[in-house]
Parts: structure tokens; C-alpha cells; sequence
């Protein structure tokens, strides 16, 4: 079955986000388009004959921890091989480090495909790029050839251990502790850490955590926070390195890929390896964060998408009911797509997934950029791309919570029953707006953080190339009404942004007491621009006669669609940020 | 655990909705308030005593399908019984049927408390009250003596079978056939049913349904549709019926009550029982349906409560980060409660299952009083709650799917996983806006059926109770703000309607397509005037002086909060409403 759509991932790559100009900076250089082509075929292929086949088996046989050891699913062995031996975990490191310095953007896309075709599978081999890239940035040489080749053949897995019991969305409250020892760099470690994901697991044979912790007597809060690999077998010999699981997570989904709780030096035996300099752990944990948090969006996408096409197959062959004002009962009943509420439900959902794609695509190759480019270039590209995450990560989060609702509400009670993937999916869906940051830690990012920061300036390089999009847009026949309409939200959403700002002095709680609400809002004025950019290739497309005019066309349906339905909901968010009445500040605990 | 507020279930009752005042009507004459008292006690005890304990054990533990009989947990039995025993299945029906004819205003807020315990366990008996209603309401006395006493003592099962695999949101195409035998009102039935509620268990010595069938050669559509009385076993020495169960559906959530695919005389040996008249069985169903649906809505509202509470006690608990602008990383974490964030997500649950459950109990006083009362009352309750009655079904259906989303929000990381509840409300929520006819159906039947009869009868008489609510608020201090904000948009909401009918006429398709959206937005506006109401009769206690200023403040801030974050999104739906661009319409098949 359907799970994504590939003409589409080659529109957004190819036509709307251009990334072969990716290729005129020197990191990127030797790649060729058919490079590309041939990366997303391999990745298909991996993903239709290693990763689909057990999406549903991974989620009913969860993993289970037995004798001290996470079990699972015995068919991720052979996905992890795979994954190793054709080069993805380490695809886009230098070739320096055995990489083959393909763009992010790639990297990303294939991640699409193997997210929508199984997400819980394709967790495991993208943390170990994580904590790989982490080690090959800030690490050592040494710990570099310690532990990086065999994270890049998947033998070992790679994990971000952050969370503790009273330390997740306030990480500067990490009590786990590293203790100086007589060799340079090696700390003994004490403490624990819940929900680390692949935290232990049999498919490999070890796990390497880049994990934080406070070196004794370091500063409280986030500046005495340091970086340590924690492997959890010693390197070379595969002693135990006393990280012990404690535990594991039963969860609503997700169910295939094991997070664990682990107790770290309980036998006082557990040595760690500082990465980088002390105290600085938080900020090189926040380089990746950054990433995944992208990379977060992208899985709550894929997860939309595939939900989006078994709705759409299924509403195409469904049939039920009769067009309105039909009163034969002996004429036989319609597909159910011909019904204009079903019709509502699949137009929402594909431009839910096809304008995040977008966002999460343009955000990935301005990740790329800040990588290989200079100057300007490079800073503007980081500076947009950290205004950009926390919205790239929270919309399609928490729209695709409703679009994989929508899909299930397409199948009607089908859709409610476990012989449908739909609702395996709306239960997939539902941990992304909780992890790597919840949605409220998001909001406060964007309106506290990324709005305020070099005054104004990624806000500013926001409204620039919103405005480029619709100066173009204006151009094209068909769309200016489009463009018009943006610019006129996007002047509106300039006035909330001031207004909410001048609270920002002396009321500070007023200030960002509604920045969720904000995020929401500043998310829809962001999908409506990434949907006018996409119209606007469609358009050129359709003008020129193109031959694929179904393609073209839905797309246009979905620029109308999220105007239509999507866009107008900025006027209720906006009247909400501009109001003085502030009940969440006002109510008082004993009143609930 | 807490699962629901004793204390704002007495104030919707006897405070907001003065269900006292039923007993003037004779049927209800005998009741008093102690008696009202009692019987919310001994509701709550039979909850927290047998239902609430198997909450996790029922989810856990799904019903089985061995040998041909569906098993399901064992502790079904001794609630069942309890319900039986302590005549809560019949409780309202008349006196000469054993009942106590109990307002179904009182046996809905006891469904709401059985409900909140556990949805799954709360199902069994409610059925069987829907049951034996359509067969006292409409059946011979021979079918009343001969089937209900044993349903009223929880012995004998009873089920609604409506849904075919070809007939589900379209009713009009069953096509499970009964054949005349040679004793009349006696037919032999053949066909198939799918996702029948408790179809088949053994907690029951039988099952009675109340079946949906087309007698030979009978018009085609809903006027050929007739109900019939099919058991399960024969009366009275239980010989196979042959009903046989086929399969068993296993489901997202609402796991503890089984969903049966049942094959009806595949043998030739089915006995059914027609009920009244031939053809007029979907006309008997719809009466049952519409009670269904107001308690459809009252599962939903339910579950959102009970989810509401579980993440109300952890966000009092759970200490993570400090007060916005605290930079002191020493200080002890404050429980997050005390986030405004938190708090928006406590008042957004609150604000909705408060606001519905005062809506449902509303719909439930109009259905007592068109029951009890005569003439003119009886038509217009009768009348408004026909208007209401799609609105009360689906607005907390399709809200509890976002409260208890909010819930596990609340509990972050902890509210994905299975150490709390809040998952599962999370997965028992997502039934409602499916079962008892869809968010679309009740769009439609809103906007196509309802606001067009009798000449917009029903939508004055809704319009006139608002503008009542808005009379009587306006003198009140402090909420006349409200009442003018409600009559604004009470104002809009006239002229979009107004706008919407005028399509009626030549452009059917354009009049419905949105009537999903129409339906939320009307939703709005509905629980928007209950909050107004809600906010008077807290307002006049708190002008009293009321030794409960927490609990009526409470009230005002959801009132504030419900006004603030909830009614403007009626700007948004509003503004689509009024659109002429119908992208649901003209979008083709091949282009998604």
C-alpha cells in the first residue's frame, strides 16, 4: 500500500525547493541530480522491503525487558545492518570520516520515507547519526576512533540521554553526576535517566549515550551542565560499563522502538568521557537538538502522510451513500470521495503534510547552508533556521495529531479498528508534540527567545522572505489574490508581534503567557507562505502546459484549501493575543 | 483517584438547570431532591466500588473470541448485576413496568458518573436500557412481557444492530432480509450485521436485539426498513437462535466491550419478532438514536472529565521549572500548575466538559419535559431538542478527542506512556465522533434537516432561549460584558445562516458542503450561552456570599477563559461560512 507519495517528495525537492543549488558550494560539489534520484530510490527500497513489512508486527509485539535486557523486534537486526552497510547512518558526514557529505536535505527526504513507511523502525539508526555527529563535533580524535566507526556500521546504537525523573521539559535541574578521576577526561558517572529512546536494546551490541551530567561541584543550572559519552559495554573488551536497565516504557505508540530507564554507576562502575570542554554540554546538546527537532517535524509529517494515503485509498474504493439530492435508493451508492466533507478531510490533511513537507524541507536546506556556505550567507541561513525550528517542529506536531484524526474519521468505524493502519498512526502521531521539547517549551522558544534575539533580526529575515514570495507571487495571474491576502496576515501578524513585545519590559508574564498560541499562529502564516511558494511552481507548471495538470492542479486545491479553512484562523488566534484579559495568569490553583 | 466532581455535578443539576423543577410535571410528581441525592450516591458507589477498579484490567485484557463466544472479563458479571439488582436498567420507565420513572435528566448524570469510571463497563446496561425502550415504547404486550423483565435484571443483554458491511452512515441500503412465516408478526431473518456493542459476551445468558431488517419485496431505501425483536437463544428454553458470531472487531480503545460481526440465519434457523408496524422501523430506531446521541455525547464528556481530573492531581504534584524571570537555578521547581501554559491547558479542558456536560443535561431536561409535560411545552422542548440534538452529540465528541489530548499534554512524556490513564481516555475519546452517525451526518442533519423545519421553528425557539440567557445577564454586574459579546455573535451567527439557506434553494451541494464546519460553529455559539448561563448562577452566589467563592470563581474563569480562547474561533468559521470559493467542490479525484 501507498505510503508516501514520491512524485511529490521530488516536487518539493527538485521543482519548489531547488536543492541542486545546494551543489554549487564546495562541501556538496560532486553530487549530481541522478546522485540524488538514486539516494531516494535506495531509500524506497529499504523502506518497502525492510520497514513496511513490519509496521504492524512492531507494534503489537512491543519490546519486553527480560533478565535486565530490552527484546526486540527480531527483524530490526537486519534493518540496522541495512541501514549500516548502505552508508545512511554516516551519509552525511565528510569523507574524511567515511561520510559521503550528502546534504541534510537528502538525508532528511529519505527519512521521510522510511518515517512514513515505518516510524518506529526508523528511530533507531537516525539517534546514532545524532549521537555520532555530536562525538565527531565536539569529541576528541580519540573518542572519535573509540566509538564512531562502529555507530556508522550500525553495530552500535547511539542515543541522547537527557531526561531525569525531575529534570525533562527543565533540564537545568540535572542532578546526574560525573566525578573527576586520575585519568584525563574520564569521569566516573552516577544518577539516572528515563525515556531514553533505544536506550538498550539486543539488535546491537552496544549502546553509546552522549549523555549530560554535572560534574561535581560544577555551577547549578544550565551552565554546569557537561557533555560525556557513556558507553554501555567498555570499549574494547565489552565489560559492563554499570549502566543497567531499570526499566521500560509501555507507551500509547510508537511501541516498536524501546525507551528505557536506566541507573547509571549504581556499582560505582560506570566511566564517562567528557566531550568538549566542561559546562558547555547544554549548548553542544542544543547544536543537535536543533536538528532533531527538524528532524521531529519530519516524523510527525511522515506519520501524516502515510495515514493521508490509506485514507485516500480507502475513500476511492469505500461505497456509501448517494450525492445530496439523490432519492433513488435503487441507484448504487458513490466512493465516498465524492462526498464533499470526505473531500474536506483529504484536502486538509494533504496540505497539513504537503505544506510541513515544505517547511521541513526549506528548513533542512537552510541547515545545509549554514553548513557550507560563508559569510552572510551562512549567518543569515543559521539566524532563519533557529526562527524557523520551533515552528517547523511544533506545526506539524501538532497538526498531524488531527490529520492522522482526520484519516481516521475517513474510514469511519473501520477506522477505529486495529484492521486499518489509520489508528496505529493517530497513536504514532500523538508523541510528537511531547518530545525533544513540548509545544509549550516551543512557544516560549519562539516568542521569548527567537523573536527578541540580535533584535529583531531573524524575525526580520522571516518578514524578507515572506515578502520576496509575495512580490513574486503578485506577478503571476492566478495568484495575486493569494499573494494580497498574505501580505495582508503578514502585516497583521507584525502588529500582534509588536504588540505582544511592548508587554515584554515589565510584564513578562503577560508576555508570553499565550506564546503557544503564538507558535500556532506565526505556524499558519508559515504554511500559507510555504503554500503560495508551492503555487507558484504549480502555476508555472500548469502555464506552461504541463502534462501532468491532475498533479498541478491539487496542488492549487490545496493553496485554496488552506486559505480557505487554514488561514482565516489567524483572525480568531490574533483577536485572542491582542486581548488584555489574561484568565490563565488570573486563575488560581484551589479555583480548578 | 478523583474521576469527576461530586460537587459540580450537583451544581449543574440543582443550581444551573433547577432539574427540581421537573417534579411538577406528574409523571415525576413522587420525586424529591433527597431522593435525587440518593440516587447520585448510589451511583457513585456501584462507580467507585465495581466499575472504577477494572478501568485498566478492561483496557488490558480485550474480549476474546473462543469457540464461536465472546469472552470478556469476568468482573462484567457482578456489574451487570449490580445495575440489574439495584434497577438502574429500567429506572425510568413507568411504574407498571417496574420502573421508577426516574427524570432521565438523573439517569443521565449517573451515566455520566458510570461513564467517567469506566466507559467500556458503563456500555452493557445503557444498551440494554435502549433496548428494552424501543420494545416497551413500540412492541405488543406479548413482546414486552416476553423479552424485558429479564433485560431489566441485567440477565439478557440488549443491543442496537443497525450497521451492514454495505450499510453504515447509509442505512438506507440494509439489506438483512426478513422473511413472513406462517405466525404472524413472526419472520425468519437472514443477513449479516457488523459492529454491534456488546453482540455477543458471556456475561449475559442472552442477547436481544433489536435488529434492523427489510421484510421480502419491501420498498426499496428507508421506507422498507422494519425492527424486529431477534434473540440470541430462543425464548423460553434457549435453543440456538442462529445468531452466530463471526468475528470479533479488536479496536483502538473502549477495549473492555466487545464489537461483534454477526451472521444472522445462516443456517435457516433465525426467529425474529417484528416491533410495531412493517417500514416504520428506522422512524422507532430514530427515536431510541436520538436519546443514543445525547448520551453519546455525555460518554464523550465523560471520559474528558475523568482525564481532566487525572491531570489536574499531576499538574498540582509535579514540580518542573520555575516562575517565568526566576533565573535563580537554586530555588526549588514549582508544581507546573502554576504555569500559564498549564494552566490554559487545565481551563481548556475544564471549559469544555463543564460547558458540554450543562448542554447534555439541558438536551436530557427538554427530553424529560417533552416526555412528561403537555401541549405546547411539550412541542417546543420536544422541538429544541431535535435542533440540539446533533449539537450535543458531536461538539463534546469531537472536543473530548482535543481535552484529553490536552491531558496527556499535561503529564508530558508520563502522559504517553501506560503508567497513567490518560492514554487510554486519549484512544477512548476517538469513538465518539464516529459511532451513532458521524461528525458529517450530524453536519448535515444540523444544517439540511434541522435548521429548515418548520419553517425554522426550531432555530427560532433556540434563538429565543438564547436571547433570553442574554436578557436576564445583561442586568447582572460583571457579566453584561458577556451578553453583549454572546448577542453580537448570536447576530453573525443569524446572518451566516441566513446566508447559507439562501444557497438551499438551486445549489444543494453548496448549501451542505461545509456543514461539518457549520456544525462546530453553532457548536460554539451553543456552549458559549451555556457558559453564560453557568456564569449567572455562579454570580449571583458569589454576589450572596457564598462560603464557596473557589468553587463559583472557578466557574467565572472558565466563563472568561471559554469567551476568550474558544468564541473567537467562531470569527474563523464564520469568515469560511461566508466564502464563495468552494475548493471541497471542485477538487477532482485524480488531482489529490
Amino acid at each position: 500500500m501507498t505510503f508516501y507519495s514520491k512524485r511529490d517528495l521530488q516536487f518539493q525537492l527538485f521543482e519548489n525547493l531547488r536543492v541542486m543549488e545546494l551543489t554549487r558550494h564546495a562541501y556538496f560539489h560532486d553530487h549530481t541530480k541522478e546522485i540524488f534520484h538514486l539516494v531516494l530510490e535506495a531509500a524506497e527500497q529499504i523502506a518497502e522491503n525492510y520497514l513496511r513489512p513490519l509496521l504492524t508486527e512492531m507494534d503489537r509485539n512491543e519490546p519486553k525487558l527480560v533478565n535486565g535486557k530490552i527484546k526486540v523486534h527480531e527483524g530490526m537486526k537486519a534493518i540496522i545492518r541495512q541501514f549500516g552497510e548502505n552508508g545512511w547512518i554516516n551519509a552525511t558526514f565528510p569523507y574524511d570520516q567515511g561520510g559521503q557529505q550528502l546534504p541534510n536535505t537528502l538525508h532528511m527526504a529519505a527519512g521521510f520515507i522510511f518515517q512514513a513507511a515505518n516510524y518506529s523502525a526508523s528511530v533507531y539508526p537516525f539517534l546514532t547519526t545524532g549521537a555520532a555527529n555530536l562525538i565527531l563535533t565536539f569529541g576528541s580524535q580519540e573518542l572519535i576512533e573509540k566509538f564512531t566507526p562502529n555507530m556508522y556500521s550500525g553495530k552500535w546504537q547511539g542515543t541522547m540521554a537527557l531526561t531525569e525523573p525531575d529534570a525533562g521539559s527543565s533540564l537545568s535541574d540535572i542532578s546526574t553526576t560525573a566525578y573527576p578521576t586520575e585519568k584525563e577526561g574520564v569521569y566516573k558517572i552516577q544518577g539516572q535517566k528515563i525515556y531514553i529512546s533505544c536506550g538498550d536494546h539486543d539488535a546491537c551490541e552496544n549502546v553509546i549515550h552522549l549523555m549530560l551530567a554535572r560534574i561535581k561541584d560544577a555551577p547549578a543550572g544550565v551552565k554546569g551542565i557537561s557533555l560525556f559519552v557513556v558507553p554501555q559495554k567498555k570499549v574494547p573488551f565489552g565489560e559492563s560499563n554499570d549502566v543497567l536497565t531499570e526499566g521500560i516504557y509501555h507507551k500509547m505508540g510508537y511501541k516498536g522502538a524501546p525507551i528505557a530507564h536506566l541507573m547509571i554507576g549504581s556499582n560505582d562502575g560506570c566511566e564517562g568521557f567528557l566531550v568538549g570542554e566542561p559546562h558547555k554540554g547544554l549548548s553542544y546538546m542544543f547544536q543537535m537538538m536543533n536538528e532533531a527537532r527538524v528532524g521531529v517535524g519530519m516524523n510527525a509529517a511522515a506519520i501524516g502522510t502515510a495515514a493521508y494515503y490509506s485514507s485516500l485509498s480507502y475513500a476511492k474504493e469505500r461505497p456509501q451513500g448517494r450525492k445530496i439530492g439523490e432519492k433513488d435508493p435503487s441507484k448504487p451508492q458513490i466512493p465516498i470521495i465524492q462526498h464533499a466533507d470526505v473531500k474536506r478531510l483529504l484536502l486538509f490533511q494533504k496540505s497539513i503534510i504537503e505544506g510541513s513537507l515544505s517547511l521541513l524541507l526549506y528548513c533542512s536546506k537552510l541547515g545545509d547552508i549554514a553548513h557550507a556556505a560563508e559569510g552572510l550567507e551562512k549567518e543569515e541561513a543559521s539566524l532563519l533556521l533557529d526562527f524557523l525550528t520551533p515552528i517547523a517542529k511544533s506545526y506539524p506536531s501538532e497538526m498531524c495529531c488531527l490529520t492522522t484524526s482526520a484519516a481516521v474519521q475517513v474510514l469511519g468505524g473501520a477506522g477505529y479498528t486495529t484492521d486499518f493502519p489509520v489508528e496505529q498512526y493517530y497513536r504514532e502521531a500523538r508523541i510528537h508534540p511531547i518530545h525533544e521539547g513540548t509545544t509549550g517549551i516551543h512557544g516560549l522558544d519562539l516568542l521569548g527567545r527567537k523573536v527578541p534575539i540580535k533584535e529583531g533580526k531573524a524575525l526580520q529575515l522571516y518578514g524578507r522572505e515572506i515578502a520576496t514570495t509575495i512580490f513574486h507571487a503578485k506577478e503571476l495571474s492566478g495568484l495575486s489574490g493569494f499573494a494580497e491576502k498574505l501580505e495582508k496576515y503578514m502585516g497583521k501578524a507584525q502588529q500582534t508581534t509588536l504588540h505582544l513585545l511592548s508587554k515584554a519590559a515589565d510584564k513578562t508574564d503577560a508576555f508570553l503567557a499565550d506564546a503557544t498560541l503564538y507558535l500556532e499562529y506565526i505556524g499558519i502564516l508559515t504554511i500559507a507562505w510555504q503554500w503560495l511558494k508551492q503555487g507558484m511552481t504549480a502555476q508555472e507548471q500548469l502555464e506552461k502546459g504541463s502534462s501532468e495538470q491532475e498533479f498541478y492542479q491539487g496542488k492549487i486545491m490545496c493553496l485554496r484549501y488552506f486559505f480557505e479553512y487554514e488561514l482565516v484562523k489567524m483572525d480568531a488566534l490574533g483577536k485572542r493575543l491582542l486581548s488584555t484579559d489574561m484568565p490563565t495568569l488570573e486563575m488560581q490553583e484551589d479555583w480548578f
